[in-house]
């Protein structure tokens, strides 16, 4: 049997999309039916602006909202949906509709792969993360008896749109937890948006991403461009098991596992990218002055180097796990100069040796910066 | 984002396959590692031979038996099987191995769909049903909060193997169940398939397929045919939903969960073929003599054309729960004269006075023929 299929959808900048008067949501959606399934978070800070949109311009659909964290990412928080879809008599092509963070869409895009063995879906990520990560993608995925992300599925959605204004009521935390990700694809793809995020990155986080005028908006769209980018050449990860977007989610999932989810998503990629860049240097691939600059980088959007979780038989746990994940390769994504990365194929690479060293000039650059580490994470400690 | 997929799968006939010198499993695994999940009803007599199978070409992997009806056709079953796949610590390419029956590869499809966002899987089919039917497509799915078949997927195994030695042991009212699928192609694409069906389908029951000589071969290759010729049409239902192969699969789901899954889904298939027979006798689209012809077919087959479950509100809500999944259609598929068929796309045209005389020419003639119906069921009654 053959078939051919296009995968394509559009990821739209859309400023002011709850705007009662705007109706690209409406359209995306075509008089079709759905479900709106809203993110706690979002739905205490916006919840007017919300009802409001959907009153004009959707009213015949019904909303879910859905408490999550990454605790909260379990099948239960996607059967509640699959639940409501069957209760409230969803048909094969109505829409889901997603407006949250990364759980958010996550959970969405899982339920919409299973509920009548698929709906469409479409995305509204409202946190930063979600904006330049977890919800333009094609990924969705749920933790399963204390695995991150151990069941999931690959599913494109109709359309995401990005608001950029809903960042400005965005706690800090959660705007650094996003710009883990910026830093990320920055690192791997691109010098210039790594120089801009270290020369804007701090106002942005101070202000909503308000200040400077624009740069929020130019640099969450360059960091788009460039994930896509990244996902179009193997978009269902079957042609082979190397992503560069993987670069800081090689040992951040062992993290995530051991804190019990405690650790924000955007925290262990930090600490992750940190390690990693640690690694470079001692395998000979990053000169240490770069090094030295992704940990101040870090530093100065107020995300984790250091931390109590990140040891030697952690490192070990990771590098197991990854193989597993990468089909006997471990493909560890490491910094290069400036805006280009490789990988490490081999585990064996990885030695005793290579891992005590790393993890201490990550201890000692950590301290020589002396890291301003956020406060909120219990997990999170300097060095 | 643009990807082009192939998603082509061989279904091969391979007699003797658990032959400890053949080697078509163990080549399609190619040295990867993986999870054998076994249908107890299999397990219970062939144990013995796939053991030894086992034991002499895939030595490495483990078995994991799983008790299964129609009745726990739930995603607990599926979670169990993820449960096993992580605690075995299978890595992103090993395979999973269905060995059983239609819901045994129902519920391996879904579980291949959701542990690390999806593994292959290969399927080998042990009984009629899953031969010609369940087993050889790509859509899995579990029953939900009553509802049948709510969550699954699209998920193209790697490979196929039919062996019809096993049905040597199917007791017959599981042949029964998987000989309703096979008049269901033949009923839409096949006259010849049907005469042959008229011809050799009892001696073929009678015998676990061992008589007449090659036929029982011949008439299941003929079957996985034609249905793979219809799905390789439309593989993912995306471009529409109408499909002949859904043929006596509109009112069967309503009987199905009427009857708390204790009606065969073979049963329920043969009740709505005969149901939907006699709509088209109504909507003047098939002569009463072939009508006819087909409740006699059924009936020589041991497979019951009325119940008490086939009622004029069963054929209403069946109606409407087609329409949800339909996306607005009916699509109902009624037989017209020998092995083709057409759609009803309006509700509407299934008026009152329509359904009451379908249910009466459907009573009558079942009353003539004299139904010969299995006792085995307790939902099937002669009229």
């Amino acid at each position: 049997m053959n078939c051919s299929l296009n995968h394509a959808y559009d990821v739209e900048m859309a400023t002011r999309l709850l705007d009662p008067a705007d109706t690209r949501v409406s359209h995306a959606l075509a008089d079709r039916g759905g479900l709106v399934v809203v993110d706690s978070g979002f739905h205490a800070t916006h919840r007017e602006e919300l009802l409001t949109y959907l009153e004009a311009r959707l009213p015949h659909l019904p909303t879910h909202t859905i408490t999550i964290s990454e605790e909260a990412k379990q099948l239960d928080t996607v059967l509640d949906i699959c639940r409501q879809a069957q209760r409230r008599g969803l048909a094969r092509r109505d829409v889901l509709v997603a407006v949250g963070g990364g759980v958010c869409c996550d959970v969405v895009s899982v339920a919409a792969t299973l509920i009548r063995r698929g709906l469409p879906y479409l995305t509204i990520p409202t946190t930063l993360l979600a904006q330049v990560d977890a919800g333009i993608g094609l990924k969705g995925a749920v933790n399963f008896d204390g695995s991150k992300n151990y069941l999931g599925c690959f599913r494109p959605p109709t359309a995401v749109f990005v608001d950029p204004g809903f960042l400005t009521t965005l706690p800090e935390v959660e705007l650094r937890s996003g710009m883990a990700e910026m830093v990320k694809i920055a690192m791997v793809r691109d010098a210039d948006l790594l120089r801009e995020l270290r020369r804007h990155g701090p106002s942005l986080l101070a202000t909503g991403f308000r200040h400077p005028p624009d740069k929020g908006n130019a640099l969450i769209e360059r960091s788009i461009m460039l994930m896509l980018d990244e996902l179009a050449q193997n978009p269902f990860e079957e042609t082979e098991l190397r992503r560069l977007a993987d670069f800081g989610h090689t040992f951040s999932t062992r993290f995530e596992e051991a804190s019990r989810w405690q650790l924000r998503h955007g925290e262990a990629v930090a600490l992750d990218m940190a390690l990693s860049g640690a690694l470079s240097v001692e395998l000979g691939m990053l000169p240490d002055r770069d090094f030295a600059d992704l940990v101040l980088l870090l530093r100065d959007l107020g995300l984790p180097v250091v931390s109590p979780l990140v040891t030697h038989s952690a490192v070990r746990e990771g590098v197991r796990a990854a193989v597993l994940h990468r089909a006997g390769r471990l493909n560890l994504v490491v910094p290069e100069r400036g805006g280009t990365a490789a990988f490490v194929t081999e585990p064996s690479v990885l030695t005793s040796t290579v891992i005590s060293r790393a993890l201490e000039r990550l201890t000692e650059a950590a301290r020589r910066c002396q890291a301003a580490l956020p406060s909120s994470s219990p997990v999170v400690s300097s060095a």
